[in-house]
């Protein structure tokens, strides 16, 4: 337990969809931010987002809203969010802390490391800068499969896990401060290696993405009448947005095909005690999947 | 519309769990039996059934209880439900009314007609004998990785789809009969073959089943807390009963390998689409995915 609870006066936040929205949300109910600033490209989202009051003022305008930020959240796409770090450092003041909402971690946090690498080779007229601001990645594994900040949830990420994932260089104050941020909004933190993120969120989250999409799309459409809540609950992730969803595999591909690979032993040892009728092994790999499945609840 | 609403005076539940017990429920709050006979093997199973005012009266003697009946369900494990429907056929008066509610249907419509076959066969000391009762198979789609009589539900088929089943040779006015009760209970009945119901179900349910139970047992410990919503959709029906759904995959089992065999096939191309770095096929896979998932709502 802290004496006083972390307070920023000035957090802006990039990309007010789902997460974005609720990490407005869930700042103000908190009361952890003197004022929330919205950014984002379209101004019918930042103006649902101000009227849901996840932001207190909206911009199009990132280099301005960043200058006056104690605290910056990247909470868009994952393959816009190496550009948008690089352009949130570059009119951030310097030590402003930075952190990012990403599903995957290696590469966005190597292209940060890469340039806070390039420090003290600045030179006068260049574009090339080491790293004014302070960036902690970090990846709240909570989340939906609808999107925009009409879905933002003050709650989104009460009692969930946050995984903060500070590079070899990253400074533990740093770490310690966006620690401080992600659990100020309800969340358990969790810290890892960028890479550990990866390997262990391809299996509990990409690749399972893939096998839901693939499920559904087997599915024939005359079988679709058919369905119970079986198929719906296998399927559901499926209806993620494709464009946000190719980035994440596409970031983590080689992490993403072992996972699905391990699903696939599985599902071969299931079909080879099916096809050899050998009823006591099928159970015994049901119920070991059973006893997975039921260690998390429901 | 009809003009009057079916009703049986008695009618026998045999196997009083999630699906008979929501039977039961649904019969009595539509008021469409006179009394409700479950018969179980679990004395315990029968009284909380009787507890719960899905059943008036509870056997565990299944041929005095079927003696007396206008209608039964046999709502048991799939791989009782042969020898239940012939120690039902023995015990019914003739022209009992019998239906069942196993997820699958090839294998039991196929062993009630092998001994409707066998009438006029019948030897006076001899166990062969045609059929004295009216059976058409069914499957109500609908269900949920939870069971016993606690968690039957009286809208359980409300709304949900039934499958009946006939065989080639059952009278129409059989088909009639039990569409009549499968309605009653609230659900929509479709008709098809034994053999397409099965082939239809091992993609929409079967094949889903054994994805969700590869899901759960690929997934390491290490990385269980790090699961989100996503993984607990997609693994939700591994939490099924291992003993009832082995004996189900069992008696589907070549359907399930070809329904396997086009998830796996849209899984390989996904992968290939992620390993070759092709974004735009990437998204393609996942928009039709996307549309197929969406088309059926939440």
């Amino acid at each position: 337990m802290k004496a006083t609870k972390a307070h920023w006066p000035t957090v802006v936040i990039v990309g007010v969809g789902l997460i974005g929205g609720s990490i407005g949300l869930a700042l103000k109910a908190r009361k952890r931010a003197g004022r929330v600033i919205g950014v984002g490209r379209s101004p019918a989202s930042l103006a649902e987002a101000k009227r849901l009051h996840a932001i207190d003022e909206a911009s199009t305008d990132l280099a301005a809203a960043v200058a006056v930020a104690d605290l910056v959240v990247v909470a868009t796409g994952v393959a816009s969010i190496p550009g948008i770090l690089d352009q949130v450092d570059t009119a951030a003041r310097p030590g402003t802390l930075v952190t990012d909402a990403g599903s995957t971690k290696a590469r966005i946090v190597a292209a940060w490391e890469k340039g806070r690498s390039l420090r003290g080779t600045r030179k006068s007229g260049s574009s090339l800068r080491g790293r004014q601001a302070r960036f902690v990645g970090a990846h709240p594994v909570a989340g939906s499969h609808r999107r925009g900040p009409a879905a933002a949830d003050p709650q989104l990420f009460q009692g969930r896990v946050t995984i903060v994932t500070p590079a070899a260089a990253t400074p533990p104050a740093d770490v310690e401060a966006i620690t401080d941020f992600w659990s100020a909004l309800g969340s358990n933190v969790a810290t890892m290696t960028p890479r550990d993120h990866d390997r262990i969120l391809a299996m509990t989250s990409h690749a399972p993405h893939v096998v839901a999409a693939a499920v559904a799309a087997a599915t024939p459409a005359e079988a679709r009448p058919f369905t119970a809540g079986g198929w719906r609950d296998t399927t559901r992730i499926a209806a993620g947005d494709p464009e946000l969803w190719a980035d994440i595999l596409l970031d983590n591909a080689p992490a993403v095909a072992r996972a699905l690979s391990r699903i696939a032993g599985v599902t071969e040892k299931i079909l080879d005690a099916l096809e050899s009728n050998d009823r006591r092994r099928l159970v015994s790999l049901l119920m070991r999947a059973k006893e997975d499945r039921d260690a998390l609840g429901s």
